[in-house]
């Protein structure tokens, strides 16, 4: 992998197998109306060439059918209950579940039920025993799972991943990683904010966002995390039920050591950085949608850093999706993959709790 | 604080409070002539309008002399055995102590016997216990002390901490560090390279360049570490008696989170970062001499680099030291200071061993 490829040649969509010409388009219940499906998944959806937002679903008719006859492609608006009851299910092929954590599950299994691809904002679930859960019920149904990590279809991470597999940085030796905003300056934190309800969430900051810098290590590494230890703190009442901070250091195999922290009370700020015993990869800014992406590299006695273009990561990633789900490439972030960030999580509230480091089974 | 002060005066020397045209300079003998006293520190202190080389002290009077020779400004040189019998004593006024570290103690012992000033290397001495020993054998003779934390008077850490304590960052929430360099491509690992030796250096990349982003920290916050967990690691054969890497975390008071690395088998590597509720500081590359600063800072929607001089920064270490000497201030890097990386250092070694969360005294 040279550095000039990847200037030429960065957002490359390097993991399309199927021309989307030769297939028919998949078609989405996207459940859950929220503003991240309003603002991010349903624009994508709808300018995407391999995908197409059928069926809305929500709590109210009124607000379903509404979100469709906004939505160029949707035919449909129906409630969660309608849902369950398998209606509509002709007009889609998949699930989108962008609803609460706490709630994937019960989507995952009426989808398996009704024998549809399901595509699951992470985390998975409020805690691993349900993850655990979601991940058999699509297994035993026979229904394709992909949880949604979107920076795994983000060109400057796959960049990155490139030169690291190439040997760019010698042995990966430490990772560190940010991710942090102003949540309270965002939204409202009134008590039906499902973010900062412990039930619904599971987690705060951590399952929010320092989920983002944990997983797009293990992506980069291609490793998973040992054991952890970390602390948690919240400054702010709205933060009584979960982490408005954290900080966790993570134990990779063979000696590489992590170093992550997510906070919803801290400017914005987001970043990742692999240093091996040959180079540095660093992203930065990282994770955060509208921002361009700046790849900074060092080897030898030079530093470079490259602008990457920015893209719609939420349409890269329903096109991956769909990719999968039309040819026989296996799906990436499957079950399995995101079970391991709810299991390394849980334990880094276990070691916050207690002081320890904790290891992940 | 403005930014634009920075920019226009960023070098400044704002912790002079003597006219060095008006007293005398500060003569030091200068006690171990390794590459980094010969290739750094005498070029300082020849360049100094404060300071004069005066007395070379090393293990043979051939080469104590041969330095001598030399060195601008040295009429001696002599035995580590003379200067412990106090020759050429009325040649200078202060020592420098740039040994192992583990015989930082027995010089200071003399220097205090004769009433010299001392500038000591960093660490303080190869365990906390004989470094309490260090401050206390300074203090009880009454003689100045001070630890050689170079960082302390390097510009871009000072405009950082000008801007930390002006509120830029709001309130700091989290410091990252890291500090890392291929120790075995820059020296010869023979049995007498005492870095390598634990009996010698008391630790291994911790105690040589962790404490840079540790010590640079508490600078910067103007706060000790509570707590601390870590691990080492060691992948060469030179390094079987000290860490050849070290990734650490630090609870401040305060829930401010410090996580730091260093490693002597990384690629070189330095910067460090404290992000807060409003803004983000950070200085990359940070540590190793002969880099030109840069000052990273972001608040609200913008984010600005600002070039930093280099200086040198032994120089501007000597000349703060002389400066104290002359002037009535008092002398900021003192024992107790230096006490508390000592301290830190080994409640790290201490998690290491344990995989538990220390508490520093």
């Amino acid at each position: 992998m040279e550095l000039s490829a990847i200037v030429e040649d960065s957002c490359a969509r390097d993991w399309e197998t199927v021309d989307p010409d030769t297939v028919e388009p998949v078609r989405f219940a996207v459940i859950g109306l929220g503003w991240f499906t309003k603002g991010r998944a349903l624009p994508a959806l709808e300018a995407s060439d391999r995908c197409e937002p059928s069926v809305m679903v929500s709590s109210s008719t009124e607000k379903a059918e509404r979100v469709a006859a906004e939505t160029e492609g949707a035919d449909h608006g129906i409630t969660y209950e309608q849902f369950h009851d398998g209606v509509a299910s002709d007009a889609y092929d998949a699930v989108y579940i962008v609803t609460p954590n706490a709630l994937h599950l019960e989507y995952v299994e009426t989808a398996a039920d009704l024998g549809k691809a399901v595509l699951c904002e992470k985390p998975m679930e409020r805690d691993s025993e349900r993850a655990a859960r979601l991940r058999d019920v699509a297994a035993e149904a026979g229904v394709e799972l992909m949880i949604a990590y979107r920076m795994h279809t983000e060109p400057a991470v796959r960049r990155a991943q490139d030169l690291i597999d190439a040997g760019y940085v010698g042995e990966p030796m430490s990772v560190t990683g940010d991710m942090s905003q102003r949540l309270l300056d965002r939204i409202d934190p009134n008590p039906d904010q499902w973010r900062l309800d412990e039930e619904l969430a599971g987690g705060g900051a951590l399952f929010d966002i320092g989920i983002y810098p944990l997983n797009t290590a293990r992506y980069l590494l291609d490793a998973d995390p040992r054991s952890v230890t970390g602390n948690t703190s919240s400054s702010h009442a709205a933060f009584d039920e979960v982490d408005e901070t954290v900080a966790f250091s993570v134990e990779f195999p063979e000696e590489v050591y992590g170093q992550f922290y997510a906070s919803h009370n801290a400017r914005q700020s987001s970043g990742i950085t692999v240093t091996g015993t040959e180079g540095q990869v660093r992203i930065e800014p990282a994770f955060f949608q509208d921002q361009t992406r700046q790849l900074h590299v060092s080897r030898g006695d030079g530093r470079a850093s490259v602008t990457i273009e920015k893209v719609d990561q939420m349409l890269a990633e329903f096109d991956y999706f769909a990719d999968r789900l039309r040819g026989d490439e296996p799906i990436h972030a499957d079950g399995d993959h995101g079970l391991v960030d709810m299991r390394a999580m849980e334990a880094v509230y276990e070691a916050a709790e207690t002081d320890q480091w904790v290891s992940v089974d």
